[in-house]
């Protein structure tokens, strides 16, 4: 956590967020009016610290990760739009998964990178694919946001079969799940392998660039290409 | 800063950094053993750290933004490698470009996203416009990293012009520069005119994707596409 997210924890008179992740910060909670809710209830949860702090009350809305990506600051201001709330709105950046999961894997973004979601609540499945492939086909390092959960079991398999279109089966793949915390697994396999692996919904899929390698138990991405640096 | 880091910093016997980010954390070098180098001595900085680690000293390396992104953390271990250093090694991520700059400008990325280096120094050109295109025509938000230098103006005009075969003229994006330092210049744009605003090399530039707005002085990526969901 950063000095920032703490000093805002601190300085608010109210915490609302979902109950997981209020629960990893019990220390904060204390003399504060705190709102939990469950999963899915993002939008009822952004609508009472909107109204909260129209009231004028400093207002902390908690969100797993960094709010910006895959999170919630999106939708506090297209809410904060549309209901026409009158408040100030700070975010406050954190560690997203892909920065989080990559340290623990070693070194394995490094270079160009990017993050696709398979979940297809708010995407349409086609664009996921189109994007799978452009990605896969420009030798970018990939990192898989929502992999799998039980209902979703089907985008994994697909990602794979799109990736093998483009790369080799040894392409280092690298997993990790419930990163930092008490229950962290992390394991580095290939995309030949990966689907033998547990991947579940605390899993980010982190798959390297033609260039990656398997390094003792890291994942590392060179910074470039072609050996232009001696080292 | 995260706690993790400060109590890295806080612990150490010797700190080896670039001298423009030693110069940024002063209350972190009284009594340590302080190596400082200047730009493009990356290789020299990694190996005196490898070398006190290996000598059993407590080595920091302070690296700007995250250091898995575009940054340090893969150097370390290339050269931990080559070099059979003998040392524990750990990497402790930080906020990147992507997570503060965005922050900064709203909620910019929010969705699938791309990172991509405009440098051309370790990457050949035509994989940097290889990936640039294969960004753009599969809508990804992108942030462009290294986007100019007083030697580097070309890159920039060209991925302009990637941009514009795919996506309108008014498709939005974000120019950060000096991100949460004293001089810092948040721009707001769009494609067509990105070209007139000041970008330098302590900036970012974030392209939205096709549904990304602007709202007052704010950049705002949708968290889905097709309103598949009620605010």
């Amino acid at each position: 956590m950063t000095g920032a997210a703490i000093t805002a924890l601190k300085s608010c008179e109210v915490i609302v967020g979902y109950k997981t992740y209020l629960e990893l910060i019990p220390e904060f909670l204390e003399g504060k009016e705190v709102i939990s809710s469950q999963m899915m209830k993002e939008v009822e949860r952004c609508r009472e610290a909107l109204e909260r702090a129209e009231k004028g009350q400093k207002t902390a809305l908690v969100s797993g990760g960094d709010p910006g990506i895959y999170a919630m600051a999106g939708l506090v201001f297209e809410m904060a739009q549309k209901g026409n709330f009158i408040c100030s709105i700070e975010i406050i950046p954190g560690l997203a998964a892909i920065n989080s999961c990559a340290a623990r894997l070693g070194a394995p973004l490094m270079h160009d990178f990017a993050a696709v979601s398979l979940s297809d609540l708010l995407t349409p499945l086609e664009l996921i694919y189109k994007r799978l492939e452009a990605v896969a086909a420009a030798d970018f390092v990939c990192a898989l946001y929502n992999p799998k959960s039980k209902k979703r079991t089907e985008q994994i398999v697909k990602a794979r079969e799109i990736f093998l279109r483009y790369r080799s089966p040894e392409n280092v793949v690298g997993i990790v799940t419930n990163a930092a915390r008490e229950n962290e697994q992390i394991v580095i396999t290939t995309l030949d392998s990966m689907l033998g692996e547990d991947i579940g919904m605390q899993s980010t899929v982190i798959i390297g660039n033609s260039n990656t390698y398997r390094w003792q138990d890291l994942m590392i991405t060179p910074r470039g290409y072609g050996g232009k640096y001696e080292i």
